[in-house]
């Protein structure tokens, strides 16, 4: 029998069907269909995977100690490898720890596959400790949900997630697996589904672009794939055309930048500046994003923040193809060949002094981020004076949290460098974001990951004192204040990285953080660079 | 104007109606219903509950930094207190990271009250970032789910939501807070609802109770409430009068214990072990237990761990009045009065010695465990065999996972902490549990907790070593047992609890493992011992 040797690659061919359970099956499947990354934190019900793991070779396996920095790592990984990488999680529960990273990628158009294990049918309808409804849980974050039934079936269902998941922009799939349907042997390994092609733009919408976009009070604001370099590249030529200004989301799953690219600015997260950007506009085209609206409802003021009078025109929706839509606009507007307006130079802020704070920070990051760094920006409040300082930068990518639930930056990191062994990935992290999911520093150091992370430490949800003011709070009394400050104790951000096997070091002026993340960005292995501001 | 005065305390009566928002009505609706502590996480869209919270008083704030720990607190705080809390988290994403250990919450009968933060009703069709199903994500893990649709309504809904709370045994209730409801004027302060009676114990099943329990092949199986002191003494009463056994379900939401009380062992975790406790039982009567069944399923194990001739017999379900259960079974058996069976005599173990193990910890603890401490067990594997070395130790209580997702023990020792200020709090947690919600250690240094955290740092999710032979992985192979395991990087666990503002030690032997105690249950702040085995 061909798989009693340990340590064989088991396959299945035509020719030579070789007996294998379930879970071998999906791991073949998986694998087949292209993912090679697997983020996660199995329990009883997942052993088989974690056996068959260990027997075929193919996939890498990284452990977290809590599921949000599996489902975060998968995000981040889609985001920079372009496909998805798989999640092995727990039961209800362990999908449940992952369930708001997972509401982050949905946000992001990030592909994942969640591999979810379950008990046994016959298990199921005896409702065990850990026995949830699993369906239900996986539901509100999953674009396609499945539960396998029978071990022959689990290869076939493995290759629909992986298509499911691949769907442009790319869809969270979630994939059930009793623990019978995993150990029980007749696994058939499935050939990978032919990819969904992408859909149309709205080409019937192209005339109306093209007279839209004429002058300065004009916008083409752009989304998800509209960002990378080659179709910034366009976008920057129709700017140089017809004179429109091009804005992104405040949110972008992924954003090229940085000396020698078109340069595009965000549409601001508070309101009043927000409403104040968007104010000129009165004709916008949309190429995959969305019309802008306010992140929250404030009591006396717009949730749309374009004009009253905006004639907003979507050319392509993001689950379409974007660079089609471009080059047809470019092409319609007669840009083809012409240079792009927005390019940004090769320039470097001035090298700044003393006590950190959010303008001087961003002018050390302007001037240390390296060539085809991964920015990973969870820096909230304090980041917000990042984008000008950095736009001269030697080229490098931006990642940002496209569903608002913190805790995002850390795991995305990890998966950003797991795709991208060869480039830097530096993460830009608010105190309040990091705690959230602060088991990844362990992962990192167990994986030795290229990655820099800087904790910027104002000891409070800072954000939510302005919003406090804009929701119509006008004095907030201590016991309000206390709800929204880390102190008491302050966090040791240097023993807590310590404590999860990465090096760190803590600063409060210029002079030393230059320095720290000099030592950072030499380095290869994780470190972490606490900023007190 | 009577509420121009802040920090004045804003109440309605029927004379003098005060104007207030829905926010105010509904922290005043709770207090009014007995809730008297909040564990929170807030963000933009609650921030009008913080508000209230700020000049209403009669509720403790207690912030964490992750969600699971707001959850596990009420969990907690619930078993102790025997009243609900409620949580404030932030829409759907902030639900979610608190959702397993709500699944906990539910498994183990506690009445929680969530307060869950939504978009103002206009701004959800506008599907901003933070959108999300969130009665979706509720349900899977609440009896009961409820949007307040105006702030006319808010305060009644949160008594309809205490109310849900408090049926028995105890059920997580999830209020969804619109922000506009929160907002606006016109807040209603509703009177609490009258508590729902305890549903009538299966009367008609007595007479073959009776019959059922007779000699020692003869089991009484309790759970829930039939294990506070005073119905585990007429439990030993109906076994010395019957001869039968008395076992309770191998977790426990809340278990009487130590010296002079009835002592009940627990049918083990360990497949093989429950199945021989179980064989010599032919009768089995049921009072707030279910019948026993298999954590997980097992090919070639069954599921019912009971023989297969048992006869077994509700007599009582977890919902209804199980004190009244037991009394009417006591005196159909003509047991009032006897004196009970299994009561535990004062007795310390022998002082132990050497390298720290299971049973010398298990000696340690029997030893050292104070009168009147909350034991929160969450030790997994290692502690397996401390119960019959803490039987004689004087009287406790000690609180078991009936969820099984890890990460429930730290949150629940917060909990039971705030709602026993007077008691000391002993946390035996696992590295992996504790990991999973280590942001815990923060909230117990600002509160200044009287918890002692005991870390059984194993270095491994040794549970799983197990599994993989009960599940039928032979020899697994190095890259499975990588996933198992905790180490390369260890985790250091004083530095770890210092980071959050803890005092800690680390431990390896016997003598050391007493005077850490020593100094940990001599504090009244909290301390965490990191204990290598």
């Amino acid at each position: 029998m061909g798989s009693e040797n340990k340590g064989e690659i088991v396959t299945k061919t035509k020719d030579t069907p070789v007996p294998m359970n379930g879970a071998e099956s999906l791991v073949h499947s998986l694998i087949g269909s292209g993912v090679e990354a697997c983020f996660s934190n199995p329990g009883t019900s997942e052993m088989h995977f974690v056996a068959a793991l260990d027997h075929i070779p193919g996939m890498r396996s990284v452990l977290t100690l809590q599921e949000g920095v599996a489902t975060g790592a998968a995000d981040g990984y889609y985001r920079m490898a372009g496909k998805p990488a798989c999640t092995l999680l727990h039961l209800g529960p362990g999908l449940a720890n992952g369930l708001s990273n997972l509401h982050n990628a949905k946000k992001a158009g990030s592909g994942v596959v969640n591999i979810v294990g379950e008990h046994a049918a016959s298990h199921i309808e005896l409702d065990a400790p850990l026995t949830s409804d699993i369906q239900g849980i996986a539901r509100p974050v999953s674009h396609w949900v499945h539960s396998s039934t029978s071990a022959t079936d689990v290869g076939a269902d493995a290759a629909d997630a992986v298509h499911a998941a691949n769907i442009a922009p790319g869809q969270v799939a979630t994939l059930i697996l009793p623990s019978d349907t995993a150990w029980t042997e007749g696994g058939i390994v499935a050939a990978p589904r032919t990819p969904a092609t992408k859909l149309d733009f709205n080409l019937a919408a192209l005339p109306s672009a093209v007279e839209a976009l004429a002058g300065p009070d004009s916008l083409l604001l752009l989304g998800g794939a509209a960002l990378s370099e080659e179709n910034l590249k366009v976008a920057g030529q129709i700017a140089a055309k017809t004179g429109c200004a091009i804005l992104s989301e405040w949110s972008n799953a992924r954003l090229e930048r940085g000396a020698g690219r078109v340069s595009i600015g965000r549409v601001p997260y508070p309101i009043d500046q927000a409403l104040k950007v968007l104010d000129p506009f009165k004709r916008i085209v949309l190429i995959g994003a969305r019309a802008p609206i306010g992140f929250f409802a404030y009591p006396g003021k717009p949730a749309v923040l374009t004009r009253d009078d905006a004639a907003i025109l979507e050319l392509a929706h993001p689950t379409t193809d974007l660079t089609a839509a471009l080059a047809r606009l470019a092409e319609a507007v007669d840009a083809t060949g012409v240079d792009p307006a927005f390019v940004a130079a090769a320039a470097l802020p001035d090298r700044p002094t003393g006590k950190l704070a959010a303008d001087n920070i961003a002018a050390v990051l302007g001037r240390m981020i390296p060539q085809d760094a991964i920015v990973v920006d969870e820096s909230v409040t304090t980041g917000r004076s990042f984008f000008p300082a950095t736009a001269g930068a030697p080229r490098h990518t931006w990642l940002n949290n496209c569903g608002g639930s913190i805790g995002y930056g850390m795991p995305v990191a990890i998966g950003a460098a797991v795709a991208c062994p060869d480039r830097k990935v530096l993460g830009l992290i608010g105190d309040g974001s990091a705690m959230y999911t602060v088991q990844a520093l362990w992962t990192m150091a167990r994986e030795d990951l290229d990655i820099t992370i800087v904790i910027f430490a104002n000891r409070s949800y800072q954000i939510l004192r302005g919003e406090l003011t804009n929701v119509g709070v006008g004095n907030p009394g201590p016991r309000a204040i206390d709800m929204l400050s880390l102190d008491r104790p302050d966090l040791q951000w240097v023993q807590m990285a310590q404590s999860m096997g990465v090096e760190a070091c803590q600063v409060a002026d210029c002079e030393a953080f230059e320095l720290a993340l000099e030592t950072g960005l030499a380095s290869s292995s994780p470190y972490l660079i606490q900023v007190d501001i």
